[in-house]
């Protein structure tokens, strides 16, 4: 377990963080609820006992508790990451043509698209994922993986790279994201490339990240896209920060993203690999670590912590006594 | 156009407020897309040019445009106040057990229960709201119109009533709902009382209002359940409050809720009459009234009206810019 | 165990006939597989191992097995014979603007209505029969019921009576039926008298019958709507009876309809109480009563005594060997 | 427009039915309603006005009438056969582990399966036609479509070729075809070979026929498997046939298949390119020809022609008249 610290800023407030962090890694370490996932061979392996919790704030602070140097596949968290360089690139017009922005009320590889607009629900469900990536692919063709790597090292402020035998993995038995690509392409959702295309969405879901990244990537964007450990500028527009945000508000559990706005009430996304990442705007960015999943595909122990620490700090952003503060004068 | 004020602040904000009013009430109301609901008689004699603005801050001041004292039902706006009103009397674990927080992506009148849980996806289509009203209807029998009608109006800080007109035809042309509640009763969502529980409701939403009174219920919200110009405690559950701002943020507009939260970012709720209430928690109270509804059943002018306060004022959960900081300072 | 003859054919075959019926109830009854439907009480007081099987073949000849003679309420098996009320009385291009005719996927008490259209799908499922109940109560007010009973008695040949527990049971908790016949009001599929035309089709599920009574209409229906016992011309129209015929081979085994059209291969309407009833065109009534229901709400055992007889007999509308010719002949 | 004659029968009685079918031509030859399909370049080639009627008897009396040489491509005329082929070969057991036997209420193009098993609804379908020729593919690997095209040349008694152009746009551009693949293989209803599987489906669909082909490959599967002016026999098991015919009946018109069992009430099977191929058991073959298409995929002119001679030939398999007895006996 340890604490680094990028900056200086106030001991007293980061001490009593990371005894909260501590206290809640205990908390939940006995939680053993919930299944590794299984449909690629290599998930099954990650270790279900593994648990780490990481608090970035947007001073660059870093608290963590348990393994948040263990490395795992980035999967669905790379959805929002994505969406918002596709808004930045291609402009909100563009992509809004693609992908809509309304809860589909279905699971996560849910292959139905919007019946009236046939695009796909949103960014936050395969469907929608895939045609953000086909966007990327098509503006920046070969080179779109290196660029969605660099944002993404840009935003964990350190060179991330792939799990090759989970992308090859992914790449020979994603069938359903497969019927999906060629489903975008059918209603020239996707263009020429759909193999191609899908290729980068398994390349950008094999990104390795620990929770220490996670959490540096949620206070990223906590920080107005600007990385507050290094400084780095990873993200520059405003506007696109906002709309992913709240796209991960009302999306991004997947659907158990009303009962997460209920209880947990901030930004999140979740990752079939055990990780949640979790944005509090302008304060935090949280990450944690813990394959094992419940029903709806989200990380057991991750939901608990989150719940606890937003109850704890008064995160949501709908709390009462919310209003914009440093989190820090309300740890309760 | 009037401007009244409940106490003393600062002058010079609130003119700046009020010309931005006044001057969004006259970029919008050219606009005469949509159309009068047409569901009951009574709805279609409203005045389709009808449009009214009111803003409520949360120090109580008030500032209108247009046809702010023009009265209306309040119809699904009833919606999250009662939801509000069952938190309180029953618990959010009572209330739970009958009707969900999840978004449904179906359109309001859907008579769809949630698949897994048999229960109705979220307390802001009609489903849900009828079940709710059920339960107030079941602890308070007889009272429960009388109490609903109390707490409405000590939101609005004046007596409410009823049109009974409006509710006559609502009884008696309320197929629709009038089969929601029998179905409800299949699923034991609803007790003995079908047909009581559902004069209660067709009652609530036929409460006649001004976008006057909106606004100062939506600054009550906003103010943590004091109504800001009375100083009466409206509400006195912050949790509940809270739980009820993120059911509207997720549903409150309809099969348009994930728009809604991606352009305009706070809690609202629309009814067919063609108000649209919406909720800066600890900062405002808005509402605006024009009966020609879009395709989604929302106002289309309500919806310009907000989009454009949200930009003008950073009112966006999301917006970076917005750190809890009084909106004044942010007028752009 | 008996075995009537309304009038003399030939003795040999009935013989034969009569030696297969016994053989298939001696294979059936250890099939215990199933549940008694229990949604009212009192078809919880159904005996679980009453077993009857009877046929009547379109000479009038009346063949019987076990327990033929013990009634049981008619309920879905209703549906067919009130359809083919409302075409002959209303005429086919009336009644098919209120119902359709095409199988719709969804299980017997679905409440959805067909997308395009906003009907029920078909006569067969609990929506369109209350549709067609509510056309004839429309038509005929207050004698609708004594109509519907007059006419199901000139099928069975005898004067048949209601279960009036059974019908006050369905009337008091009837509440999904109740929902549907609201939601039929709210498209303008049944007039004024939701309450009053679900009444009649309470009563008309209530409707006494033996599988005797039951394989005596199925033979009405074989035998171009003459009743081939009494020789009274129940039916007239024989476009109608084509047209019933037609949709209960399409729709009338619920979610099971392909699966039966498929194995069976027949004409034929299952109820909850466990009755099936059957009609092999120009020659043969079948019926069989068994209250032990599988998954489709279709009785185990009917499903097994019809798949033996049509394999044995050749029955299957599609059998190669099928050209017309009397059943005798082809007894395998 | 020609009158062929394989063999001599009842010149009379050919003549007879020859003056209907031209009656017919006449009658429906002005309805221009209807669009022909765009989905793929070649098919938009079409020429709109072509008509053509063929009916081949049992006995193999050929009658025709318009443009009955006109070669296009099979489509969806295929599924049943390929589907007998199956069952041939694979049995019954096999097949019906990979596809149902339920109308599915959706559009010909869902990409659904069916909830409860995983499966494809039934056969007539795309998803449950691919997994079809999956199994075919499977069994027989590259030799698959020859195989195919043997059999279908038998049926229609000359040898059968395929249209390149066609085969090859739909390879190109079948993406909602590739997508269903996918999700086949996702379902392990497909195996390892998606694509070489989907390589025969569109091979197959892209057999060249004329309604002179269709009309006698329905009447080989009328007269029990035996081309009927050939001799040969084409399909040698009878329950298949019959398994055939009864899925043709309930599903074979995409969502119009309720509305043609009661209308017409015999097998049928139409396609994209124009075609309906219909079988009177025992009796004759029918085929149509003309590629304007209602907005359920059938051709408008092939619905009304069948709809016209099945009540004057009396074919319904439920008219009342319908006996077994010889068609010709009672044109009317």
């Amino acid at each position: 377990m340890t604490t680094s610290r990028a900056r200086t800023t106030s001991v007293a407030q980061d001490h009593r963080l990371q005894e909260l962090i501590n206290e809640l890694h205990a908390k939940h370490e006995p939680l053993t609820a919930g299944h590794v996932a299984t449909y690629i061979l290599e998930l099954r392996r990650a270790n279900p006992d593994d648990f780490g919790i990481s608090v970035v704030t947007a001073e660059g602070d870093v608290l963590t508790a348990g393994d948040c140097d263990v490395p795992f596949t980035i999967q669905s968290i790379s959805k929002p990451l994505t969406f918002g360089m596709a808004l930045e690139e291609l402009g909100e017009k563009t992509v809004s043509r693609y992908v809509g922005v309304e809860p589909s009320g279905d699971a996560f590889n849910s292959i139905w698209l919007h019946g009236g607009t046939n695009r796909p629900y949103n960014p936050m469900v395969n469907t929608g994922a895939i045609a953000v990536t086909a966007l990327l692919h098509r503006r920046y063709g070969d080179r779109a993986f290196d660029l969605i790597l660099e944002r993404f090292s840009a935003m964990a402020g350190r060179p991330l790279s792939m799990d090759q035998a989970v992308y090859e993995s992914e790449r020979r038995t994603g069938h359903r994201n497969r019927a999906i690509a060629h489903l975008l392409l059918n209603f020239d959702l996707v263009h020429d490339t759909a193999e191609a295309a899908l290729d980068v969405y398994f390349k950008q879901c094999s990104i390795l990240v620990t929770t220490r990244d996670l959490a540096t990537m949620a206070a990223t964007l906590a920080n107005v896209g600007r990385n507050p450990i290094t400084g780095q500028h990873a993200l520059v527009d405003m506007t696109s920060i906002k709309d992913v945000l709240s796209v991960m508000f009302t999306c991004g559990m997947y659907d158990y993203s009303g009962q997460w706005a209920y209880r947990v009430g901030v930004p999140a996304k979740s990752g079939v690999s055990g990780g949640v990442m979790a944005v509090v705007n302008r304060q935090l960015g949280i990450a944690s670590y813990s394959p094992r999943l419940d029903a709806q595909g989200n990380s057991c122990r991750g939901i608990e912590v989150c719940v606890d620490l937003a109850a704890r700090l008064g995160l949501h952003v709908f709390d009462c006594l919310n209003v914009g503060s440093s989190f820090l004068s309300s740890v309760r």
